[in-house]
Parts: C-alpha cells; structure tokens; sequence
C-alpha cells in the first residue's frame, strides 16, 4: 500500500477508464447499435482527445455488442492493442482468435484476473453493459463524456442501476465543435 | 406570421423552458422524490442563473409529484407566478385552490389553451413526465441542465421516449462550483 493511500482502503487491481460519446439524455447508441448520430459530425468536432487517450492505455475491454459492431468494420480499429471480450457465448467460438491480441473471457473476475496477470493496469472499458458491470464492481476511476447535441429518446444506456450513489470529481468540461461538449470525472467512492 | 418564420413552419403557441437539475446518469429526483444529492452542494454551486430564469417566465406548468414535493415545503416558492399543475387526479380537488393563482388541468391540451387564452408565452415546464408531455407535443424551446457529480443509478429520469430525434443547438455550458457543470440548448426541431 502506497503512503498516500486512505486507511483501509485497499487500491483496486484495476485503473478502468470510460471515453464515451452519449446523446444528451444519455445513450451510446440506437437500441440496433448504431450511433449514425454521433458519427455525423465527424471532424465539425474537432480534437477529441481520443488518439491520446487510446494511447494511454494498456488494454481494453469491450461487450460483446461493441464487438460484434466493430468487428464488421472494414479495418480492425484496435490495432496493436490488447483486447479481452467479455462475453459468455464468444468464449471458444470460431473468429475470436483471429484478431491478434484478442481474446474472450465469459466473467467479469476472469478479465480482471487475466488484466492482472499480464500485468496491465490502464484499461479502457466500452459498451454500456460492460461499462456498468466494471462501475458496480468499483473497477471505473476515470470518465470522459462527449455530449452529443441530440435528444434520441431511446437506446443503449452509458449507465444503470448502482448499489448506491457514485461520487465523482469533476476534472474539466470544454466545447467542441458541432455543439458536443466533453466532461471528465474521476470516480472517488461508491458503487 | 412574422417575416422570420420559415415557411411551412408555424409558431408554437408557447415557448416552453426547462431549468433542471439532473445527476451525471440523467435523473431529476430518487423514486422517492427526494432530491438530497441536488440541495447538498447549497451554496457551494455559486450563481446558477435559476432566479433570473424565473423571473423570465409569464407561467409555470408542473406534474402531480412536483406539486405534492413543492407544497410541503415551509414556504410557497412560486409566490408571484401562474401555476398551472398537470394532474388528472387534482383537478377539483381539496386544496388546490388554496395557492393563489394555481389552477389544476388534466390535459396537456387544456394547459395550453388556458396559457395561451390567459396571455402568457413563456412558461417554465417541470416534473420529468410533464417535460417528457410537452418535448414530445414540440413544446419546448429551451433546455438548461445543471448536472451534479454524482450517479445515483435510479430515480426519476429527465428524458423520456420520443416519436424521433430531437436536434438541439448548444447555447453554452459553464462550470459552477462543486464539480456541477450547466449546459444550455435551443430545441431546434423533431420530437
């Protein structure tokens, strides 16, 4: 335990970061998946900070929604980084093992335990329901939104149901283009 | 109509204006109503604008559970302004009259009509339900959202379904104190 740590209160194994595009009343896509809404502005944004933040991480993990979606794009958008799949029908199905660094994992604990052992401690997290199952277990410490200027009324939500209330800090809110605006937090207790 | 209208567009009768607070995940109260988490900043948020706000408005329209929560606090806070409450239940009911200029109405319809036969233009919509009535009948014009650091997982959300997308122009976001942030938002057209 590092000086600085608060009495006891172990550190997480895990430093889970969220950078995440949501409409205005808070979904990361349409209930198909698709985020027309969110790409539709394209460079009118600006500098996202999203290249930068990628950088900074040693791993990611992803739903198995998220998956699928960026599976069928044209270029594997995760080049040179480790990707662990949470999702308990991929384990051992055919096509996982194709992307280099990938591979899929059926429990929460057994992505953190491989995160773990391989020695990773950044981790970016996507996908609403791997988002809100890595919040619950008190694995997120930093989230980045960017506000789309748009009411969708329905869809896949950036979060859900908590065991109690979550307290942040709230790092820094800018504009962007287009009308988005980008808040970061950093999540101190709760969960 | 007037020469600034776009052709083919006609007029709202009224200018609806929402002024909220919401926690990061979208809610505007617990189920229960409570708004604790909102109220523990106080005066630590700053200036936030809300006075102003209200002094703009010709009239408010709010829903049953908003009355109910606003009437059992100490003193009246509407002192001054047209209230009208959305409320099938209400209407007729022991009470309501008790508050000088507020008036029950069980329709959405018949909330407009007496708005728009009594003169006033811009009104002040709240209560999640009674904003998600008005969004959804291209009532509102101006969405202001003051977001507390914190995520509380349930309670009563903001937003609502929709027959469509809602488009929104980005007025302007601010920081205030305590880690809120206040965004505001032109409705541009959809619903």
């Amino acid at each position: 335990m590092s000086i600085d740590s608060p009495a006891g209160e172990t550190e997480p194994p895990l430093i889970g970061c969220v950078f995440v595009g949501t409409s205005l009343d808070g979904f990361i896509a349409r209930e198909n998946g698709e985020f027309d809404w969110l790409i539709a502005a394209g460079d009118a944004l600006g500098e996202t900070g999203y290249d930068e933040f990628f950088a900074s991480v040693d791993a990611m993990v992803v739903g198995r929604a998220t998956y699928d979606t960026v599976r069928a794009f044209p270029e594997w958008p995760y080049a040179g980084k480790r990707v662990l799949v949470l999702s308990r029908t991929l384990v051992g199905s055919v096509g996982i093992d194709e992307e280099p660094d990938t591979t899929a994992h059926a429990t929460l604990a057994e992505v953190v335990e491989t995160l773990v052992a391989e020695g990773r401690r950044r981790v970016y997290v996507d996908g609403g329901r791997t988002i809100q199952s890595f919040l619950r277990a008190g694995l997120i410490r930093e989230i980045t939104i960017t506000r789309a200027p748009v009411l969708l009324g329905t869809g896949i939500p950036l979060f859900g149901p908590l065991d109690g209330d979550v307290h942040l800090r709230h790092v820094g809110t800018r504009e962007l283009g287009a009308g988005y605006t980008q808040s970061s937090y950093e999540v101190l207790a709760g969960g």
